[in-house]
């Protein structure tokens, strides 16, 4: 196998291997996989040489996806390469890249080829495309999901450590459970879709594919920008992922909403998946589906399908022959629907979404199986609208409902079949996500894909906060655990690290308050102590409201950490020292809380 | 004339007047108006009479509209009475309030009846009624203006101190502009259209008209709340409305974008209300409008009329000659446009945004005129469609750009006309762009409407800023018109009030930095001065953002005011006034500037 990104970027910049070889390494695995229905068009040897060319000079360290291969859906645009969205006749010449594939190939990384997909990225399958169908990575009778097909069994057999795929309706996600890997659909406008043949323009997203969520996220990361030619892009903020959340609660459908169509082992793998994240310390709260099962019946039955007809109907009316049988028939729907159908779907739409926004109220994520089951592709043949769209009663209600989501295996069932998780939330909190599911996948214990590689050590969490959120200092009752800290996963916190001051502060007990609260002040060089703290990320409005909210005399200023840096950090007023217990020799409000409850307990013997 | 809210509530709570002699003044003022075109219903004493009797017993203090008396337009539910929408055949007895409608009532307010309208707020002209055509209150030739005709009218009369009307496209501007009264349409979603018939439901606002900026924002903090009922409700900001901001930007059509029919009086008038306010101290910033035209011309020649037919198409079809022809004609259009007609309007609208964004970028609010010329109800019964379409050529695009929206009279022309201006900002600016109005209003030195009253001294600012704002205490660099103030105004900041500390602060000046700044520290009871500072009110974003930008040693924490109250301000560390001057004597900032501005010109004119 190619590797994860994580080891081809670390093995380039140790100089051990150069991105020439692993490119080579890549193509030769293509060739050896010996499937010619994953990729529709691979790079020529001039453009990979004229890439790796742009690489030389480059420093590493400066590039995250320094030599990188990588393969791209073949409805986004990789200038030099045709983009045919598996319709041959409607295939043309792309010049320029779509604006994620450019910002994946600044950050160093180098395109390999263009991957087959359902036609016009309409379906959930893999099957409908003239380009064959991609053998499915994990048991070669199912079939492989869609549409973003051939880009999860490239990453699933071990060819390119990501891919990139679209997602409409599920086309990140059900191919990514369907080949035991990660498909990251990240929040709708995070990543610019200029340069995607749209499906449903007002719901498309660039996604990622790939064998472990930190590889998902880093890719991710790289594309997430703000993109005034994109109307539909945002500025959101993607946050450090953090760790798992302390006190995560997390939803899943209640008994009559977990659908599986009589498949009895994506049932079991379902339980096993919610015991999995109780064990993890999740809080499993059930959840009424209804709302979200409504919204996806919406997407095929309401006026969403006009999109489709938006994007392609002028090809449509014109090459009616070129278009695949099912596929065609799926678009033509958009005629018979009118502008007020449009808006009137929009209505509900709306209403539906305040009703989502209820039930997610105070959840880090919801979780739902990514399919609820699998088919061969002998069945789908022989049911090919009704199987399809029972791929995606997990996946279609989502993008309407402007959440992202984070598809991830959750075990091997005993037919060899994968099963797998989609983790949920509202957009913007895709790292949020991404901390439940990377601490998820590391449980299983899975391979990666079918590549027989084990998940490598979590990677160090990224150092600095996301544009848009700000780090802080928490020394007392905000710390993981501590009375105060739900207020800070609450706002959209996420765990940072562990640090500690310079040894020019004082830690005091403050004498009153709802809640027991220690105070920091900094004295005079070297005259306290290194005072334990958590570095926290927080968002700009949690932030201000954290401090508007703090009594006095604590406020925040600036604090200086025994690592050189400065941060954001809680601080009391000199004039409230006085009256305080000096606590400085504990070294951090943990430590004086321990010393406490020991003497308690010693008091307690002692007394009994 | 029945006088503005403020005074009305203020004689209510002086008990000099009581709420029963009000009402009882207010019928007869209409009674006297000899206009049966304004109202459509009137309360009937019973309802009058139980309203009274809810207010025995209540704290006036507590009831911001205390015994006012209001009139809602005819489209919006007040229980007890018909809703016609202009419309007989489709009148309908409600049996439920409004939200609007029952949040003003539970403060205070009284309704007095409902008021004429073009036909399902259809118009911006106010002749397209069965009930007759409101006479304009300032010029009796000209049209009232619409879809609020009967609202806008009964204000400008003097008969009710403010009255609800809707606005879509501009119904709750050109009525205002045309009998010189202030009309404010609240950013969407900012107050709940639940109980109002639909026009185009995605961009139907609740509006206030009345005599005054204050009360009409006044009326709409009332009635400004989130709705879990009504899906487009949404959570916005409303802050105080501060004074005008210092270095303020307002954008203005440029000379090419000026649309007046080739009235020479409109244009004059605009010239001269661009004129008042640079005199105000704005910057003026030409603008090209055409993003803004596009979309104006998108609202009735795109699929937004397919919003009408789908509110009103049952009854359309049922029954065809309920309707007046001309609304009729309008709302049919809506039949031939498809799902796919909506989504493209929607992607060209997505892009329009980007671009109105753009060119919004800086600017405290644009400033158009309300509308380009005005029209005699002759003129307008001769070209129905057309004039009426003109009136609307700056209004149409607001709501679709989710703008907040302001008119206020600028002048009475020559030939007696009224001319007015709209102030526009991004949704959530409502409070801003009130500060800018109320300023050019009372500048203007105009009477009320027709009343003849003089605009009243400007009422105190609201004490508390609003739900997601937080004050904050600058003592520095960031007090109005020095180096750091730009930072407190581009985020969002709106300038409270003037304050002092308590008497146990010090200041001082820090030695270092980019921009002089003074620290303050709180020590010993009595052991300092009080220090001069200014409060802000900051979006939570922006708070945060601000204090994650303070340098050390400087930090947020709660400052101790000489009002008794207590505020987060500037505070500085104790380690760090050992190095710093100490400027205590000056009791502030200003007060040091100037002193030392004093010194050098004494030590200039010595050498010279």
């Amino acid at each position: 196998m190619i590797g994860t990104i994580a080891e081809i970027v670390a093995a380039h910049r140790s100089g051990r291997v150069r991105p020439a070889e692993t490119v080579a390494r890549c193509l030769s695995l293509i060739e050896r996989q010996d499937d010619p229905a994953i990729f529709t068009t691979l790079a020529d040897a001039g453009a990979i040489a004229s890439a790796l060319k742009q690489l030389e000079g480059a420093d590493p360290a400066n590039l995250p996806l320094y030599g990188v291969p990588f393969a791209v859906k073949d409805n986004i645009d990789v200038a030099g390469l045709p983009t045919t969205c598996a319709c041959p006749e409607f295939a043309y010449d792309a010049t320029r890249d779509a604006a994620a594939v450019a910002r994946l190939r600044r950050a160093g990384a180098i395109v390999i080829g263009k991957t087959n997909l359902d036609q016009f990225a309409t379906g959930l399958n893999g099957t409908r495309s003239p380009y064959g169908i991609p053998r499915n990575a994990m048991r070669a009778d199912l079939v492989p999901g869609g549409s973003s097909s051939g880009s999860a069994v490239a990453v699933a057999a071990g060819l390119v450590p990501f891919a990139l795929g679209t997602d409409t309706a599920g086309s990140g996600r059900v191919p990514a459970g369907l080949n035991n890997i990660v498909g990251l659909k990240p929040s709708l406008g995070l990543v610019s879709t200029r340069g995607v043949v749209p499906a449903c323009r007002s719901l498309d997203c660039v996604s990622v594919f790939a064998l472990t969520v930190a590889d998902a996220l880093a890719a991710t990361r790289v594309m997430a920008a703000p993109d005034e030619a994109d109307p539909f892009s945002r500025a959101l903020p993607l946050a450090p992922a953090g760790s798992f959340p302390a006190r995560a609660q997390v939803g899943v459908p209640r008994a009559q909403d977990r659908i599986s169509f009589g498949d009895r082992l994506a049932e079991a793998a379902f339980r096993a998946a919610v015991g999995r994240m109780a064990r993890l310390g999740a809080t499993i709260v059930e959840i009424d589906m209804e709302p979200f099962f409504e919204t996806a019946r919406l997407l095929y039955e309401g006026p969403w399908v006009a999109e489709r007809l938006a994007a392609v109907g002028g090809f449509l009316e014109a090459r009616p022959q070129a278009f695949h049988p099912v596929v065609r028939s799926i678009i033509e729907q958009g005629r018979g629907l009118s502008a007020v159908d449009a808006f009137r779907g929009q209505y509900r739409l709306a209403e539906l979404r305040v009703q989502a926004r209820e039930a997610l109220t105070g959840l880090d994520a919801l979780m739902v199986p990514t399919m609820p089951t699998v088919f061969t592709v002998e069945q789908m043949q022989s049911e090919p609208v009704k199987f399809n769209s029972q791929l995606g009663v997990y996946t279609n209600f989502v993008n309407l409902l402007d959440m992202c989501a984070l598809a991830v295996p959750s075990e091997i069932r005993p037919d060899g079949a994968p099963a797998g998780i989609t983790l949920l939330a509202p957009a913007g909190r895709d790292a949020h996500l991404a901390a439940l599911g990377g601490a998820f996948h590391a449980d299983t214990g899975l391979s990666l894909g079918a590549t027989g590689a084990s998940l490598p050590a979590q990677p160090a969490l990224a150092p600095r906060p996301a544009p848009g959120f700000f780090e802080v200092a928490l020394f007392g009752a905000h710390l993981s655990g501590l009375p105060l800290n739900g207020e800070v996963i609450e706002s959209g916190g996420v765990f940072v690290r562990e640090a500690r001051t310079t040894g020019d502060y004082r830690l005091y007990l403050l004498p009153e308050g709802r809640v027991r609260r220690p105070g920091l002040l900094r004295g005079r060089p070297g005259g306290g102590a290194a005072i334990a703290c958590e570095i926290w990320a927080l968002p700009a409005a949690a932030f201000g409201k954290l401090v508007a909210g703090i009594p006095g005399p604590l406020g925040v200023g600036t604090v200086h950490l025994d690592d050189g840096s400065d941060v954001k950090g809680f601080l009391m007023e000199a004039a409230a020292a006085e009256a305080a217990r000096d606590i400085t020799v504990f070294g951090g409000w943990r430590n004086f809380l321990a010393d406490e409850a020991a003497r308690r307990a010693d008091s307690a013997l002692a007394s009994g």
